[in-house]
């Protein structure tokens, strides 16, 4: 049923998406799928739910390499882990459904959800860093993994809206963590 | 006609709007609306041009003030200036345009607009700044543009989303500009 979510969304978009199209991705009546979920919006949930799962699934763990070979797996999953990360349609639907999160607080409080764990594992990936020396040790862990989501935020939207190459934003994030969160000695970036 | 189209994109949002509401809210039958602009997508795209004009009226011009100055007026206009800038209903069905850019590329076009001025500026000012030695000498001005045309987005995207406020989004990227952009001795930050 969410795998027929996902085929209609990516066929139809999230604004033009109604129970019928996903039944008829499905194979099942409207009815079944109303006694189920009873909206729209109640089997989206269950569909954020379920991309979530795989969400913090595909996040690389927090064991296993340094700090700073941790920051770039979580960068480079993010940003450009196109097999494991949804296409392009997924994509510009997700951002439709950002754009109806303000009208739902069940859907923004599912939306929020994705932020969280990602500013959770920078956060605590930036904290090893300062720990350990690897990183620079004025860094305040929160505020930058605040930042940092906000930035992935805004390439997202711009590979949606501008189709921009997620080489070109990776680049421009990677440059940054190069520059403000690695001490000098560990950059490969000549300042 | 245009305001009609903002006052109608605020009570409909883009997805569900149609001509026959901006012919309401103007007062116009449907018919010379449909004779002016023939599409919605049409009307979206005059629409577009005027918030353009609007937005690069507003945008801080490059003379007067250090680099440092200018830069700080400029994140200010885009990030925290709620009276000039759009409302929140409006900046909701701009995130709803942005989701459609994929499906338009006129709208794509006059999207991208906005982010091309904004980076312009930004460049302009950061190299003036690392000129005069008020900023880090180090910045690559181009691209630490475009790194903040990307996390001013992700901030417009998570202000629509999760309600973030833009005091704390502003908080973020200024932060950044601080550590990243403005020369250890300009900052007002202890590193």
């Amino acid at each position: 049923m969410l795998e027929a979510t996902y085929w209609a969304l990516c066929q139809h978009g999230y604004a033009d998406l109604t129970l019928e199209d996903i039944a008829d991705e499905a194979d099942r009546s409207k009815a079944s799928i109303h006694y189920y979920y009873d909206t729209k919006e109640n089997l989206f949930i269950e569909f954020l739910k379920v991309l979530y799962e795989r969400y913090t699934a595909r996040l690389p763990s927090a064991d296993g390499g340094t700090p700073r070979e941790q920051l770039y797996a979580l960068l480079e999953t993010v940003l450009t882990d196109e097999e494991a990360a949804p296409g392009q349609e997924i994509r510009i639907a997700l951002l439709e459904v950002k754009a109806q999160a303000p009208y739902s607080d069940a859907i923004q409080t599912q939306l929020s959800n994705f932020d969280e764990i990602l500013f959770e594992r920078l956060r605590d990936v930036i904290a090893a860093g300062v720990e350990s020396d690897d990183f620079d040790t004025t860094v305040e862990p929160a505020p930058a993994a605040d930042f940092l989501v906000t930035a992935i935020t805004g390439a997202h939207t711009r590979r949606v809206a501008m189709e921009y190459s997620y080489e070109q934003l990776y680049e421009a994030i990677t440059r940054y963590a190069e520059r403000d969160l690695l001490a000098p000695e560990q950059s490969e970036v000549a300042h």
